[in-house]
């Protein structure tokens, strides 16, 4: 799987953080929870139409970014999915949540509160230790910080 | 992996088909489109957790039922998704979606038409014929229709 061109839909919305094995990380902008998205390096559009081992690879990032955010972050839970109805590029959606937080029992897409401009972003700070975490514990390959 | 108890909140939204390998199979009852509902053998509540081999197989009778959505049910897209916010047991969304359905580019959760006594429910002919596909291309076992 080579790597592909993420979608600006996807840049606009999210930090790219930088590479694992399967694709891309991203974390979206909203600060609100953690909300990780895997771009996979394929031209398909949804996760379960992947060959087995690609889907295998997809997977397994996708549960190791699961896991940093339940040890690294202290989430108790995560919600998981590949919808695609809006951007068709296949990307994977590993969000932080918990009881009581800002959107639950809700899932996050159109119920978190909106970010405006200095107030409700991650800081850059925030981004590097994350990239630094995730190298360690991951084996992320950073990207520069937009 | 043992078959579980079912959470009666998903009883009451959705139709039991059967059991496949790595767990019950069901169908929502609203029929504004085809939304299948697999419930893991696992007493976990995120798939994400799971152990490897146990994911396997629930990942590949998430993929059986999306290539039936397309294969059989026509339909273009499927969503993928492990939220369990308000009902905790583990329970995988696979659906079928297509341009111009009742709430695309929306997810479904909260966003589809209510359903009414005698009007948007799957028929018992409807049923009984989806269960005989899915015990031919998937091995379902079939459950009595309640």
């Amino acid at each position: 799987m080579n790597a592909v061109t993420i979608d600006p839909r996807l840049l606009d919305d999210c930090h790219l953080l930088g590479q694992l094995a399967s694709g891309a990380v991203l974390l979206n902008r909203n600060a609100a929870l953690h909300w990780f998205i895997l771009v996979p390096n394929t031209t398909l559009g949804d996760i379960l139409d992947l060959p087995v081992a690609e889907r295998d690879a997809v997977i397994a990032d996708c549960a190791a970014l699961s896991a940093f955010l339940k040890s690294a972050l202290g989430y108790r839970k995560t919600n998981f999915a590949g919808l695609g109805n809006v951007v068709a590029q296949m990307h994977l959606h590993i969000i932080g949540r918990n009881a009581g937080d800002v959107c639950w029992p809700q899932p996050v897409w159109g119920n978190l509160p909106a970010v405006h401009a200095g107030d409700g972003h991650h800081t850059t700070e925030q981004l590097l230790d994350m990239q630094s975490q995730l190298a360690a514990t991951l084996g992320l390959v950073p990207a520069a910080l937009a």
